[in-house]
């Protein structure tokens, strides 16, 4: 799908973690440094790291480093087109019944 | 996040592969027998109906037998809980850019 830049496969793959959803749910609040983030979380450094590479990767997130400090932010496209590809087949699912609730009318009109 | 009751480690991973989201767009448009589904796909049946099965063990399909036919179709709630998730997230995000942007109108009324 020409439309979608962003990899979707990335994008939902980076979702289908709950660390890794967690640490969107605080990006989503404002950027945060890579130790701020690791507190509410049981993880070794390393760990959490490797989280924050697979959010990066998958362009949900991105992070800068200044001196020693770095920070991670939200990349809103990522956000969207996933948004977007599961709103755009819940649409098509809801139109699909809506047109059969239709053509039930029409049947029941005929009787 | 108690208030969905799917499995959203299973739903983001199922939607993370372009087959499995090719099979969910075509469910969208109504329910297939996984021969049907099975055409455009230049994919054996054994791995077409790997992805089935994924997708069903997410919640997004269901999968029915009758006889020697298999028929498949979606199951929106899986769907409504994917995207809510992330509606509620983007949502939280653009709701902090108003902030901001109300912060940096109320800095500059104060110069």
């Amino acid at each position: 799908m020409a439309k979608y830049s962003i990899d979707l496969d990335l994008a939902f793959a980076a979702l289908a973690d709950p660390t890794r959803r967690a640490i969107v749910s605080r990006l989503c609040e404002g950027p945060q440094t890579v130790s701020e983030l690791s507190k509410p979380f049981e993880l070794a450094l390393p760990s959490l790291l490797k989280h924050v590479q697979v959010l990066e990767q998958s362009g949900l997130i991105s992070s800068e480093k200044t001196g020693r400090i770095r920070t991670c932010k939200i990349e809103p496209d990522a956000l969207h087109a996933t948004e977007a590809w599961i709103h755009q087949h819940v649409t098509a699912w809801e139109q699909r019944l809506d047109r059969l609730e239709a053509h039930i009318a029409r049947m029941k009109r005929k009787k």
